[in-house]
């Protein structure tokens, strides 16, 4: 079969003819019907040799840890899904036992590290080929007549806006506020899933105004270019005062000093893009009662949730389509910020 | 390998030689060091032909959900435990892919009956035997050096009242009452359990004064008679006004009129007691605020969570230890009323 | 001043001069500028001379639980408001520093009733007059630049509605099917509501074909008559199994039977009519992990939550309005089923 | 009457006579039976007269924000408390009509600070006096027989980690490890808490030996030197892995190094100590899913719970006692870390 695997530290990845694997007792085996691109895969893709191997991930690798795709053949034992079935690959890896995995946050399994369980593209071969082996039919939720491309992105994309906003739901009353930083891949669908599950007036800021006219498209309530003057245009919309929850998608130093001025008593401050930044914290270097969160993924169950609310239509995914042999171009794109919604690849 | 089964409507079960099963793909057989027998075994047993049918059990069929043992052998493509390792089994069966499985609440799964899945005991053959098979890893639960005898009721002696309790935990803080009705396997557990999860002042009922010592001596700040005067002697004993939740262990007439009688606004009305009883609901028909609640058994997260307790010490279940083939003269003491504790079969 | 008073039993309300009344240190008075008519109201008339007794409500009354003014006039070392803020009156009446009352479920306190601490209307004078004394600030909340008429049915018929939601909050999640039963003043808020706070799918059920035009105008996904077939065309409508909660507005026999068979695990029903029906309870008796619960009116925090909704123009009540002297005709119609919405008298 | 005044920066408090204050309408006034010194107090009075000055607050001012006390005379119009009640002060001060103060929870109130309104004795004169006027009846929690000395730290050395404790409750799980750093005045009550509230293991850290002996005194199931052996140690004593939550009372670097050593996926830091510090943040800057939260002081029902624990005997305060002339005495012993427990005073 064709895979898309990042093959050389520090080169774009390649389209290449791999064994077509067979599922393995209790495994099944998907037919991919469309596969995501995600900033992470780049974030991969730009360490150096060094750090790469700190991950322990292997080369080549396959890319992809969004995917969608058709049940084709399942090996010895496995049960609860049938040849045919359309599903979507819940992406994040547990040991599948312990506390944390019973609930269904397989994100958060303090064992899986240590046991060498790793994400589809993010440690084992990934979504980005003909065909993809799951281990377990558990982590397939089903996602009936929904457009594969449409639906792809709901496995990270969106399953990492839904957990970072349901940490914060019940805050979110009615009168408060939640701000949305960077309106990319998934902060766009952060707006909907914000009018979709509370009734806050949503804010969204970028540096880019298309992306604030996408803001409002989707359904932001205001939308402001994320710089000295935001403060004063949110407090210039909703009134004077800290606002409730300001959920990041791009975590850098400009970033956070506008946060920390939206920010005042029980503010949560949700840290959802892959950055780091220094802080000050504690009772005199925080806002009081307020918490920064880094949510990483989401659970099991919450996937099955965002696959219900694009089922219900309620969640619309922008997206642009690639074949295979188009995937590194697709890639280049998003390095490039050239997307507007997230890259779909279709096998 | 020796089984005790039930084989006919009305009759005592019987021990019996069957053939020792083999693990299927996926599937764990475990050696089992020890069984639990339950009130739902003996209800099961006291069902009438055609009641019985309508559960659509199979006859014969190995009694006991409850069940500890060690890993015997492993299925192919079994992972996640090894051969020796000492478990407990989670004794409800859902479809382990669903919502409400994907959160570990498989006691609840909609899908589980129609898909013909049924706990070990209640459906498909139990505990009650040399060997049993687990058709899943991830039902399994490590007791590490735990005592077997002492371990089998935690799943779900131990797991039904915590599971019934964690449900009312945000309203048991401090100042708060919490009445338990019916010192047996259950509530004897409940009574710890509260104390241990909770600050909240504990009083126990029952019909039998031996068993208001026993309440005592696990932990109950008061215990009382469950008749006529136990509202006014627990008013005397905490003041008057409403309790704060009644988890009840036998639910029938006279014990729901003693929970009204105890309740006021949002008052929480735990049954766990297998029973039916007819009552008024409504806003002028139960106490502004009150909930009653049937919780069933428990989830998977929660079985970890009370082999915790029973591991750091804050939980001991008393037990009477039987033989395998002392197994029917153990359901004939829990039959007649003549346990204090749990029966536990040691195949 | 004028005020419509409850004067003898049986007979219907009559628009009255009684002294205007002067607010006590710590009080502030209104001039009310819209009053709501309640079932509730209608029930209290409907009382004997004994039930009514037994109430222990003062002859005349002021009736008039839902109120909305200007402030007029404060009483000595009444702070926290102006004479000229609008504001709405939160009804529950408690006493204001119980463990209950700390967290502003006034509605809860089990003080107030033995210390006389009553409603306005329902035990006090209350809102269906030309001015109001309200004795604590804090009871106040203000409404800004919302219409009196359109805000004043927040304050029992919206926060009814909206406490009983906010308890089934946590399984309303994306996927969930909610059930309103009753599309009265209550029942048209709860649509709007559920479709504000979650992204559930939202059936209304009413024996009256034009509310079900109603529900449907309001927002409900869809919208069936409230017999028989209820059930089944819920299931052609949204897939089989059992709904995730019911909200019932009408509580009777006829009602609670179609509830039930709606049901299973982990349901929530939810009674808010003001009514009592007998029903089996317990683990053989209700669905399991199925809670009853029957809330009552709102909490503090929870008026100021729907007014915000209203603000932010998530919410619209429909009324019909009356003068003082029209107040009378306003209840006969309640009474006699042939109000759309709420009425609203303006003094 | 005679107070102890904070006078002139940076010079040491003094017992003064100063009039002896009549309460307004609405207001009580209480005959002080013990006021507790707290770090707080000492950390206003080593501010510079700059600092001072951008505080706001007033000089001379009585200090002490720890007070309990007997109701000696009521203003016109306040209710709800009788004279010769034996009240504690709930300290924080909302404006008492915002949704956050409608919680119970003033110590988030958002505008109090811009309305003037500041707790006793920071702000406005406090309980380190024979009498102190509190504005509203509400915030004053029964003690009934409760030692006035023992109970007055309930108000915020047992109220405060109450409150960071609570907000990590649903984590602290059977089977959670929960870490107190720093076993003074808090942290020895955070001890007690966390062994009431949960059944989670509790391992408490300190630069000092003697405190270590404390802490296993008031139920610490492990106690160990705060250095860079005290992860190790913490591996050794409950197994590898991050622990559940750490309740850091003292907040500086060192220890926030040891702190981010024993944190993993979902740990709950929580900065509880008056410092801030420096630290990276975000999802590759702190553990997936973990929350640094700077909770500040606690809601006025959870002062209610805590007198409850003290009430029910589940909560021992450690105190040394001194008249109000040794006042200056006490602040000089707390600034100069010789006491063990907390240092009350009785006017």
């Amino acid at each position: 079969m064709k895979a898309l695997q990042y093959v050389s530290i520090g080169q774009p990845p390649e389209v290449r003819e791999v064994p077509t694997p067979e599922p393995g007792p209790g495994e099944v085996r998907l037919r991919i019907t469309a596969a995501g691109a995600c900033h992470s895969d780049s974030f991969v893709m730009g360490l150096s040799e060094e750090e790469y191997a700190a991950f322990g991930y292997p080369l080549p690798m396959t890319l992809g840890h969004e995917g969608v795709g058709v049940v084709d053949s399942l090996g010895e034992g496995a049960t609860g899904v049938q040849v045919g079935d359309a599903v979507a690959v819940y992406g994040p890896r547990g040991c599948g036992r312990c506390h944390s995995c019973a609930q269904g946050f397989e994100n958060y399994c303090p064992h899986a590290a240590g046991m060498g369980i790793t994400p589809p593209g993010l440690g084992s071969d990934g979504a980005m080929a003909e065909y993809l082996i799951v281990s377990d039919p558990r982590l397939l939720v089903p996602i009936g007549e929904l457009d594969p491309v449409k639906s792809v992105a709901l496995t990270d994309a969106g399953l990492t806006p839904y957990h970072a906003i349901k940490g914060s739901l019940e805050l979110l009353v009615p009168g408060s506020v939640a701000v949305v930083i960077g309106v990319g891949g998934l902060g766009h669908i952060a707006v909907q899933l914000l009018r979709s599950l509370t009734a806050a007036t949503v804010i969204a800021l970028d540096i880019n105004e298309d992306k604030l006219d996408f803001a409002r498209e989707v359904g932001a309530h205001h939308a402001f270019l994320s710089d000295g003057d935001a403060a004063s245009k949110i407090a210039e919309a909703v009134g004077a005062g800290p606002v409730t929850a300001v959920f990041d998608f791009v975590t850098n130093e400009p970033v956070l000093k506008i946060i920390r001025s939206l920010s005042g008593p029980r503010t949560d401050l949700v840290l959802v893009g892959a950055g780091s930044v220094e802080t000050s914290v504690g009772l005199l270097g925080q806002p009081f009662g307020s918490r920064i969160r880094a949510p990483y993924w989401g659970a099991r169950p919450e996937l099955i949730e965002v696959v219900e609310l694009a089922r219900t239509g309620q969640l619309d995914v922008e997206t642009e389509q690639f074949s295979l042999d188009q995937g590194p171009e697709a890639y280049r794109k998003l390095h490039d910020g050239e997307l507007r919604g997230r890259a779909v690849v279709v096998p």
